[in-house]
């Protein structure tokens, strides 16, 4: 039977992921609508080969309001030669490209976020197109993956890089052995990961050593963030043996993990959220997380809400509003 | 001739400014739509009243996603008691609460920017209606006034408390020794000052002694800037005579201006702008204040924007997506 | 000075007002927009014209979610001639012709209230073109009027004709005898009314006797209530002077009346609103009005509000959700 | 092979549906999007367990414009304590939760008709993942069922209580025996039901004896219904064997029945529609039920659509706007 | 296991396909929403039998801005009459009625590109409801089929008639030979088509004689272009024997086709598109194709974009503004 | 008292209009917004200028969806030079830039038609505050002004250059002889036209010569419309004296005009539109114009629709969907 997993992509693309050198091109996803009957979406993608060797694939902008990732993706596909490469690079600064487009986690389009999209469909809608293609396509021509992240327009993150772990030990201890040689100051271990349809999650059904890491947020981009990313890619990259000439510069990092559900807090109420922590802060079980105030009926009392374990404030909500059930705060613990 | 100016509101409230005691209620604005005929949209108001005396009248949510001054002033209006006071506090939490309750700087209802309001129409679009209540109603009461801002979620600034000037120049010594009172790190003169649609513009045609302020920014809630409104807030209402039982606590501040329209930086092309420094450095004249990059296009060269003059960065543009024509920077310079 | 009372209507049609027999027709209001550059609103017009006599002004859709006036209105242009008229009869049976289409109270052009758009601007955007037209054009002709109501899609009435009261004593008169005249079983005078953006105040201005209505409600279509306008139309038409060979049938009528702001009661909190009482009902100040409940958080007690004075109960929201300042219910008390 | 139905829910929530006591709380739906990455919709429940004995699961909220369910829901979880119960009861007063809040039959985020989303998916969007829960989790534990409706926005109805025959006579005559003791004066039973993507349905499937009802409609609140719900669930939940120290009032019911696809008449083409029959009314087959009216162009015809079978009138379309397929009316037959 | 193909569609209609004689009717498919409870979108269908013979499928406004074969499609159902059939033709005249009355190629309620939503789904959104009707009932009951094309708003065409090869050679002889009786000037083959989801590739699936079509374009209605419709469809019709009394005219035509994805040319860079060639040109690999302007940033030089191959301009992009990945030009060789 | 006339603009630029030499930079429009709170329209802009002489003022994408003058007006800021011109010329390549962005006649940002909102209003919304800028500060520099237009998405019109007649006869004259120097094949007066928002009137307001001018349409950009754009504005450049070195080409021109309403035709009803004549046709009074079809309602008869005097058709509605009152088509007569 003719399932969305055995479906061939409907994306084409002039690159030649076999040819010797450096291309910068498109993948073209045929996207029929009254603006455009023969549109395509042109997703921006660079392949550098340079002889036999390893794959890696380095990915931004699966989430479109990250943007670190987004700018040292593209610095390298301007700076990256043949002659820095053994093997091959390919990278996708823009993954998700109408949500790049837009600074939005998700795609205008059809409401889509990549990052719960796999494995995809190639004849889903646009979001799951381009999640079939990466799983289908490049993920089983990988043998490294780093798929950046920086928390998003709503999230307030301490930078780091991150690893998950999957059920193949031997493949764990490479991604845990390349998140130390990334060296951010902080790694992180997702040791609890209830929802499969991440593009990590995908790229280790796949077999391929993948990391993440969420390198700052709100929105913004961060100065010395991009500097933790640049550093840390290159190191990965030649640690993965694909990069010629760069010395991997071993940094200490401090290893955190999540291991439940316990560990994040949602806002009880909707309203304007005050938060009483800063992130760095090592709070404890009870303790007050923040309060929602309600602007619109300034004779009502805050509702508080509270941390229901121990741990270090490693991501905020950003944002003032919340909505009830908006995750306002989650804590990691040292591993 | 009837002009929008003379026209009466019809804003109605079961609040009376006179009576002695607190009020915690709400300004009625007749809205009839098709979800509700006879609808009002409900702005928040307290007025706490003991005896003769100075009005002070404090304002937040002018911009809905600037949120410091919202929760000071929400939390005022449930802590202050009558017997606190000495004349009379208005305080308006939420001024344009179709803003405020969606967490952006204008109004979902009509897109209208309160700041870009004044002095409104009793028979305009909600924004206008709100504006022109305030003007002449609240304004025509008021001796002093705090409008308190917060850079909302496009900009990012260092927290100061600001005064703006006007053409009588005993009023602007009043508002000048009031800033050096509430007594933020930095305080700041908009010395330039070509849009005479702001809420403080109005207010100083009124007569009224205004004082302003960006406390912080990025559409986010900050702790150490909450404690600098909290604390000034008090120090300006005790200098105005309406705070009775508190200390002004005098805390040295930089005083610093905003001249001309050399201070601001432009972002020269639509993209992702990747900023070169932070706030609080100090730099010169051409230097480089950032560049746009072209995620869709990895092989076009970014574009780079430079300062104009020398001076302080106090204010960046906080997303990472620019449209051409977006403020990515401005300057102030020590007076 | 040219301001926008003397602006010239920019509406043109083909329809001759001096005109003897029956034209049906439509009002063009130039509307360039992408859709259709050199596009027309097509406003549906009737006149009626046999002779000298005065001239009846019928409207209804100037609200577009009430329906009884739109139908016989639009019966009254398929069965009229000009042999049953004595002078002119215009008639407009959907006044703000987008609204009406879309079944809503405002026009989803520019969101306009045609009730609360008068006196208008010939170069404003369409309902405000539309209540100019009206009022130049139409209302300097008129020497009766009626303009058609029922309530719209948020509110629930028990049907009624009414008058409104300007600072003209003798047209008053005029208006309460068209009002007894027309014989609904409910008779109802506006003695508060704070706003004069009403096509009945524009009327009044410009000396026509006006009548209004609100006939039913809720957004539906009431068959009793159909009856009730099709007789008290044809009563008024006579009573006019204008409809021949029409016996006016008398019969007797509740004169009701409001008086001030207390006849209304508001939605205290957003949520879901149980009314406790039902229309026709007597109720007393202080008795309890209705709850908000809150189903997202069904932990939380309902709020209960109540009846500001005596009366009896001739309006109810319909919908059962609420915003705060919603009117949940408003009262008359009999004259 | 993984499908829909076997996949495991990413709904969780705090609620302990074996703990005994009473719990107030949520079901949390992950909803990663732009303005809350880590987002969830916070859907309330509250379960009340005293020993052993039977579940009943009771549902409102299911079309989010049907109140009279969500008030009694919301009420019974205040009021009902574990004393009260023998067994368990689990409430879901607003199972489709967005669009409870909105007011809408459909979610606001999907689109998503809960109603016909059955039997759900639970990596879909939100209304899919929700009737998946329902279906997965709750359907399962559950063995007697009440799905409150109540015509929603667009219908007026006759209140009933209503069964849905399924393939199981022993479970269908346990259904029309709980119909009985429910005692609305009204009783019907859907003996034509072609579309197998209801609550009911799906109910059915899963062996839950599951009754049904249309409580009203229009999108308002009725206070009589309310009385008829509060009555009848309370009966229904005793019958069950649920709820304690209730005594069953038992009520003269009419039972009536629908047969097929020619109860129902649909409007011939798009305008205003005027009824010509009241609920209550027992009609002919060939006689006119109504005609739309074409207010944008009164000289049309309106065009007359009739009755197709005898019955008696239980169902009208509320609003006056109609597209041609509208259902404007629908009818039963004694049982 | 029940699949989204073996599912029953929900869509019913009065129509009787096995009737003799004329019927012009809907098809209604249940779209229940907050504006209409138990809606139904009424799909316009006419069935004329007459007799033993083939069956005709004649199919306009799949895509619903492509209008000559609407037109025609509407103009044969009212001309053609019992007597003038021999078999049984049936006319959708606007396959997809959301999109056709919006003007459109996509229909407005779920996005929805009608061919690209074969087989369908029976319980998916309106547009896969409606292709999988067509798949499973009525191309299951057609032995000729032609789905009128336009070319949409976004695309230019030489007008031509086409057909498009099958796996079956004896089906696509008799497609050819066929689209040589049609007798449009341009005769069109598609020699290269990878996407399996247009209506065409079901129909010859399902083993029906198929032809399609681009008569024109631009969401225009062309004169000379019905003319060529009306002649051929004529033509179709008394070839596959369902005309009676209608002679052949045989007309000369240019046989061309597609082969490949070098045919094709797309916008390099989002922008104003100025081309350099006109529908009829024959050009040459490396040819300029046209160039892109930036009017917001005129001092920036325009980015020319080149032909692949040789061939015939038979299609040009006709809207001025593009997006990266948008098809501005294709060719066809002939053949 | 402060008017709308009166106010000063808030839009500032870099550019120097008194400065020798060639500059391309933007007028920026403060727009205040929540995507950011100091974000400026940036509209394009170039001025050349050489010695003393007179001021032409070259406008295109007044409407932003026509597209010939946009791409004549982009090319000669790249291509003209100090040293082609004598006195200055001012160059606005896409006046109302939003709309120009969007390919839409009106901006997205207020739906505002700039060709319908002179005088304009410095504190208006986006497209007031430009055609207050243009008239205050363009109009009063200009000699010499052309104000590119092509009839847009919905209007296919044989090329022409035209003049509107203003209260000056010498102006008159001089715009008359301009437009026979243009030297388009076709030239209009516009000798009926009762609105004065248009650019034009402002422009003779101001005692401008100013010509215009429709040269194309449909949303396209014609090859040949290009050339005749081309060369008559360089022609009516070398006219008025600012451009050096160009001779100008004599072309013959046949001069028509519109002189009443009764040039026009308008669709009677909504529907799809088959128009009868081609552009260029000579037509009578009564003849058939086209008629409308019900593509949804197939058994309807369709409406035809007749001109109402002789002329030629030089003007045709493009898109095949019309609602009661668009345009369906204007003549001209000869002068």
């Amino acid at each position: 039977m003719t399932t969305a997993e055995t479906k061939k992509s409907l994306i084409w693309t002039d690159i030649d992921y076999e040819k010797e050198g450096k291309q910068v091109g498109y993948l073209h996803l045929p996207h029929s609508v009254t603006r455009s009957a023969y549109g395509t979406i042109a997703i921006p993608i660079a392949v550098i080969r340079n002889g036999d060797g390893p794959t890696f694939l380095l990915m931004a902008g699966n989430h479109g309001d990250e943007y670190e990732g987004q700018i040292v993706a593209t610095r390298l596909i301007r700076e990256l030669q043949p002659k820095d490469i053994k093997g091959r690079v390919i990278i996708l600064p823009a993954a998700n490209l109408p949500a790049a487009m837009d600074g939005a986690r998700v795609s205008p389009i059809d409401g889509g976020n990549l990052n719960r999209a796999f494995p995809g469909d190639a004849e889903g809608s646009p979001t799951f197109a381009i999640s079939h293609y990466i799983d289908t396509v490049l993920y089983t021509k990988a043998d490294y993956h780093h798929d950046l992240h920086s928390g998003g327009s709503s999230l307030d993150y301490m930078a780091f890089c991150s690893a998950r772990l999957g059920a193949d030990e031997a493949q764990n201890a490479k991604a845990i052995e390349a998140l130390q040689v990334f060296g951010a100051p902080l790694s992180f271990v997702w040791a609890h990961s209830p929802d499969n349809r991440l593009a990590a999650s995908a790229a280790i059904r796949r077999g391929v050593v993948a990391l993440g890491g969420e390198f700052g947020g709100c929105g913004r981009v961060s100065v010395p963030n991009l500097k933790i990313v640049e550093r840390g890619v290159r190191n990965y990259m030649a640690h993965a043996g694909v990069l010629k000439g760069w010395t991997i510069q071993r940094n200490p990092t401090r290893m955190v993990e999540l291991k439940g559900r316990d560990y994040y807090v949602y806002a009880p109420e909707p309203g304007l959220f005050e938060p009483f922590c800063e992130l760095g802060d090592m709070v404890k079980a009870g303790q007050p997380c923040g309060q929602v105030h309600f602007v619109d009926n300034p004779a009502r009392e805050p509702i508080v809400t509270h941390f229901r374990r121990d741990g270090l404030l490693v991501c905020k909500r950003h944002q003032g509003r919340v909505e009830r059930g908006d995750c306002v705060a989650h804590l990691a613990t040292d591993r």
